[in-house]
């Protein structure tokens, strides 16, 4: 017999009624009598767990009955429609096999455990409600930006991993090496020969996919990248990782307003597929994670984002009368407390500030007219802060060229980026979205730490 | 107006007729005489170009009819359909505006280049008609994968990129480190001191996400990772590249037969994606990469793959009669040579060869009973050789705790690997897709560095 998935139980209860059923699954719970008893059967396929009776007809009552938690098993058995009941259906067992008896000291017991407990034992935290929860969106919402991209018509690039640039021109960088570090090849001035090195040279892990997304939007218009970056920050706090996946959408003949229309519409798009499909986990979210979380992510998805200039923000907040920790000052970057007023306080939705001064944003962001600003914008939504940041790009050769020297880049290492605005260059714009952020903003989890399956951070790289 | 796109006035012709539109791209070709002329205008959106014809009536006529190629402009102008003529409508501009001149010395002129030659430019080559057909085929590749796995309710799992541990027990790998390689810290032995490190101690780049994705199957029962892999092996050969995307499932509950049937579906699945989303993309790579590519894949399609057993596939190679490079032996590996025979000349379709000597294969697979083969698989394929490898997982903590014990790896890494198996453990298979090496097999490339936007080889991470 073909085995059945619970989420199907869930979801084609209908189909099922009065049908003989073969499924697998991880005991959650396990109660028995003498001669009955009731398992609390998870197959990972759906939030949820079914009900399966279990009486001594069976020849391994004993046996079934006091198998530990989490151990795993076949069941064949009746579908029981049970409508008027608090669960809509259970399982009448017939045969249940026994597939893996798990040992009685399973750290995951009936109890509620601490995050922090939960992140030293992260090969199984996936099995408990919380972590189901997260990884399930976590999924649904990484298929969901592939969908939004893939209706769009956008192109999805596998911008490189190890790099021998650094796209911010400013980032604390990981090494890559082949070399043997105890014995490390030297040249004539003592130092280490990089060109010994796999590469020829220095290389690290990337920051960003930007600069190669943005060749490539110079062939295909719509592109966007999926995939890892990385920061060597000594950073300890609940928002920073030092592995995290990035989304960078970028568009050829695309200004500001046009990439602040494509990531509010992108936003939307993945709370909306989210909340579709995964009810039960939003559900728990919102009753166990964060009170409010779906008003929020509601009013997100149907108001209009904010839309404010830096320059007017900064009024704003000077305004406010608020006492805030850090200093408000035109020129000086906002701080999340500056960015979480806007957006709860003022706005009390997602809200766009753009036009940055050019001291505080990167080199590759166009120069406005104004000659004080960029073309840039944040994305600061309630709860998180910064969500999204996105520039429109420098294209003029020889403005980005002057900024590269200007900073004291390694102009080398950006000949074909300014290749790209030699030939053929156009306009073009395009953002990034930290989508651990996006996680955490759609699940109300506050540490990073907690939604992503196996987090590297400083001192820890454990799994 | 809201600006079209090509692939639009391609797709949904009728809809245009008699309509006014504006569109932006880059020319591909132009000429003109006294009083009118052409562009082939190519705004990446498809792969083939739409023909603007202008006349002196524009008031910028001169200086349209002298940019080079590849420069940018924003087209206005009437659809006119011309069902007779070769192209199916070409649109009578009236008004073109320059957004960006090309340099004249734009290196992709109207010639053949070398794909040695373009890698040398990686930043313009997805411009070109192999290229842009190869990254759209990628990309479309990687989005009917995420496509095939979501329908089956899998979860998607980032495995992580920088890890403690080595999965194969054996690969070359990259080490990652935040130490600063001309001042290493030492230890009291003298050697470098890896507790220093960023993470506490010493760190390489992935070669596999495959432990990850086991822990993650024993709790949602079906997941996949798809995120990129690194070998710091030094070989410079068409096939490998240091950095490449793995897709790897993994299912609870499932046996070898199980995830090759999985397999099975899957490379059908995203070979009729391909076929139905890039017609144009395959007929070019049909006529001009690999003559005879669509029926190899229509073949693969309709075919029920074989499968043959590893011992008999080495009757099979010894009574070939075939006069090959490497020995044929029961014990030793396949070579490219051998699998190529197996599935072009004895099946003339893709093959799963089963059940390997243990002694070639990694230490996590499953001994089969017979206590000398394990229950692996490779899928090999007309024109590759093996495209997936996989195998039903060694489930048995005793029999999975004495194989590393016995290769002599590190069983401290491994504690929560074998905590699997004690806690809830049950039979699992899984496999490995080098994307890469789909790529090529989807398209007809021979190349791996023709098959990824920025390649990674020894003594190359230019861009």
């Amino acid at each position: 017999m073909k085995q059945v998935l619970i989420k199907d139980l869930y979801r084609n209860t209908e189909s099922f009624i009065d049908k003989k059923v073969e499924l697998s699954g991880w005991i959650r719970t396990i109660r028995d009598s003498k001669t009955f008893g009731f398992i609390e059967l998870n197959d990972g396929s759906f939030f949820k767990s079914v009900q399966i009776v279990f009486d001594d007809k069976l020849e391994n009552y004993k046996d079934i009955a006091k198998l530990p938690i989490s151990s795993s098993v076949k069941v064949e058995g009746d579908f029981i429609h049970t409508p008027q009941a608090k669960q809509p259906f259970e399982i009448k067992a017939t045969v249940i096999a026994i597939e893996g008896t798990s040992n009685v000291d399973y750290p995951l017991q009936k109890k509620r455990h601490t995050f922090e407990y939960l992140r030293t034992i992260a090969h199984l935290r996936p099995r408990t409600n919380t972590f189901s929860a997260v990884f399930r969106v976590r999924s649904i919402a990484a298929y969901a930006m592939h969908k939004f991209f893939n209706e769009k018509g956008f192109v999805y690039v596998h911008s490189p991993i190890i790099t021998g640039s650094d796209t911010e021109g400013a980032g604390e960088m990981f090494r890559v090496t082949s070399l043997d570090l105890n014995k490390l090849p030297k040249n004539e001035e003592g130092k280490t020969d990089d060109t010994k090195d796999f590469f020829g040279k220095e290389t690290n892990l990337t920051v960003s996919g930007q600069l190669s997304a943005e060749s490539f939007a110079l062939a295909f218009r719509n592109v966007y990248t999926f995939g890892p970056t990385f920061r060597a920050e000594n950073s300890n706090t609940a928002r920073h990782a030092a592995e995290f996946w990035m989304i960078e959408p970028e568009v050829a003949f695309a200004e500001l307003p046009d990439i602040m229309d494509l990531a509010e519409e992108m936003v939307k798009y993945v709370i909306g597929y989210v909340l579709e499909q995964a009810p039960e986990e939003m559900d728990f979210f919102n009753s166990f994670v964060e009170k409010g979380l779906l008003d929020r992510l509601n009013n997100a998805y149907t108001a209009d984002f904010g839309r404010v200039t830096y320059t007017e923000a900064i009024e704003l907040l000077k305004k406010s009368g608020e006492n805030f920790a850090y200093p408000v000052e035109w020129g000086l970057d906002l701080q999340t407390e500056h960015e979480r007023y806007l957006c709860e306080k003022v706005y009390q939705k997602p809200v766009f500030v753009t036009d940055y001064p050019k001291e505080i944003k990167a080199f590759y962001m166009r120069l406005n007219e104004d000659d004080k600003t960029v073309a840039a914008t944040d994305l600061l939504v309630p709860g998180i802060g910064e969500l999204i940041g996105g520039s429109q790009r420098e294209e003029r050769e020889e403005v980005l060229a002057a900024k590269i020297k200007e900073l004291g880049m390694n102009e080398e290492d950006y000949w074909w980026y300014l290749e790209l605005r030699k030939y053929g260059g156009t306009k073009h714009s395009g953002y990034g979205l930290g989508f651990e952020r996006l996680i955490m903003y759609l699940t109300g989890m506050t540490n990073i730490r907690d939604v992503i399956p196996f987090p590297r951070t400083p001192g820890n790289a454990d799994f």
